[in-house]
């Protein structure tokens, strides 16, 4: 039985360097053994990249996803006009193709013909139109794709996992958008999925401090002592472990961070200056709390080095790793609820927490 | 001749880490070659803080720093009733014992007794009085210290020099507090400050962006359009080399860190989450702008491991160096400057921009 998963990629802005990515990623042959990858996109396009980067992977266009083969590289035609390829360039006509991209994707996924989405950069100033009027992918897959769920931004590598509570607010406003609920729910979003997609039986999460020094006492700033404070303790009676406020310089100079399965960083900055200023390879975004699996890249259309062929690979394949190792950890959760009569046990004997999936013997 | 440089200790707060990053700074006797240390506190504290730490650094108690001594560690009392010590606990006693001897220590500065301040961490809460009502050392230095000049926080390590813009402002009025007035007088001064502290002849400046993506052209916030750009702007008609405003988080994590001399971070942990993060040695804190060379450590005052033997002395001896090599800098420079008679040349032969004092020989 075929048993790997159908990921859909959307081309994302196609003057920058998303082609690139996705065409060094699925040089590899072994990649095809993890997936069933279906580009969202236009054959032209990617010839266009694949001929100007000098590279090998050819691209099987596919009239729908539910026909992709495994072993190849399948695609999608989502765009019925000319377009028009100026690298380095923000277009609106590379705008309205990552968005062409990227509605055939949502609509496949609801259809049930891919199990998963990892999204190429796109250009938040050219993909906005009437039709597009979001500050980014997480907020547009949240009304697309969410049932009615809020989604959270999960941004991580190898060292660590950092949730933001405010994603695309200017600074002016993160205070102002901070409030106890919204904490409250960040955390309950976080945990969740730090359970159902991490596979972790009792994660540790970390809250980080708004103002410098956590508000030092009150003297620089309310909000730890107002807001974020009484979010953890609402928090911590859902039976969530969460800790902090922690002054946010500190916690990551003392190295402290390696000791929580999560971070929540109050804004954007704050999560990810650690993130990027620390990663070693390629980080992943994801877009936790939503039915969908949704993954990208950390980096953006890097317009300045598009088509020169400096492009990195190690964040789309990482965002594709993710993307099946999330969905798989999913799947795994679901099963093992599904079955009310199979019990779990912990085996405590040799002082871990591994799961065992039968009865231990007396 | 003596060309040592005396340099102020202050004991900063008595419960935390202060004593044992100093004395255990100074058992090391290479110090004593590099400057004349005075300590500003109370011999019984730093006695009562060598035993329970078994170190074996002692102090020579001076009435008037005038009389202090090379090679050993001068003290000058600063504390005249009962101190009580009570390790790891912010109290009322130890906020007054810290705030007499930094005191004493500016009074000694301005009467030419010592030739720059090293500062032991503070705990604000309790240093807070009728006599202290400033968020910190550097607004309390700008007022006592300043001759009306401004102060600006350079923190440095081995990777780079970071100046703030706002230091201390809870983030809800980060964004109000910043003007383009402002982000050019942090420029000027830093550029000055890398000048005559730093002795680089044409600094580079970096200055970093508000807003998650730099306001993503304005769709993420408008500082970067009305207020930082031209602030860039208007510094490099007064020729200073400033560029950006760049997105924080691609900025470090794309390592452009390194191709500045200094970047002007706008808030407080914008600039000290990489710093620290991407620390591998002690971290030092300086105010630049003002006439009084101060430094610091970049750490508080570490409550948690106070007494505990624990604490890394590798911030306070940067802090140390550092207060000596600005010193000398500024101090080369007004001499150069005193003799108009000797010109300047630049070595061009050798693609180096390396200063020479002599005329280049035909």
């Amino acid at each position: 039985m075929e048993n790997r998963l159908k990921i859909g990629i959307t081309q994302g802005d196609v003057n920058g360097i998303g082609y690139e990515t996705i065409l060094k990623t699925f040089e590899d042959p072994m990649m095809y053994e993890f997936c069933i990858p279906v580009v969202y996109g236009s054959s032209k396009i990617a010839s266009y990249h694949r001929k100007a980067l000098d590279l090998q992977t050819h691209t099987d266009v596919i009239a729908d996803a539910a026909n992709a083969e495994p072993n190849r590289l399948n695609l999608v035609e989502c765009n019925p006009g000319e377009v028009r390829i100026e690298l380095g360039v923000a277009s609106q006509e590379s705008g309205k193709a990552a968005f062409e991209a990227l509605e055939r994707a949502v609509s496949d996924y609801r259809d049930g013909k891919i199990d998963a989405i990892v999204t190429a950069p796109i250009n938040k100033a050219t993909i906005h139109s009437e039709s597009f009027s979001f500050p980014g992918h997480t907020e547009y897959l949240e009304d697309r794709l969410g049932d009615g769920q809020k989604a959270l931004m999960i941004l991580m590598n190898s060292t660590m996992r950092v949730a933001l509570a405010t994603v695309h607010e200017p600074i002016a406003q993160v205070a102002g958008s901070l409030t106890k609920e919204l904490i409250v729910e960040k955390l309950e979003i976080l945990h969740k999925s730090l359970k159902q997609d991490f596979a972790i039986e009792k994660p540790c999460i970390a809250v980080l401090a708004l103002n410098p020094h956590a508000g030092d006492g009150g003297l620089l700033g309310r909000e730890e002592e107002e807001i974020i404070r009484p979010a953890i303790e609402e928090a911590a009676a859902q039976k969530i472990q969460a800790f902090g406020p922690f002054p946010a310089d500190g916690f990551f100079g003392s190295g402290d961070y390696r000791r929580f399965d999560a971070i929540l960083a109050m804004y954007h900055d704050q999560g990810l200056i650690p993130l990027k200023a620390m990663d070693m390879e390629g980080g992943v975004n994801y877009t936790a709390g939503l039915p969908v699996v949704r993954t990208s890249p950390d980096h953006g259309t890097a317009y300045d080095i598009a088509g020169k062929g400096l492009a990195s690979e190690d964040s789309m394949r990482q965002a594709i790793f993710a993307a099946i190792d999330i969905e798989r950890n999913r799947r795994n959760e679901k099963e093992i609820h599904a079955n009310p009569l199979k019990k779990l046990y912990f085996e405590r004997r040799d002082d871990s927490e591994r799961l065992r999936f039968d009865i231990p013997k007396e």
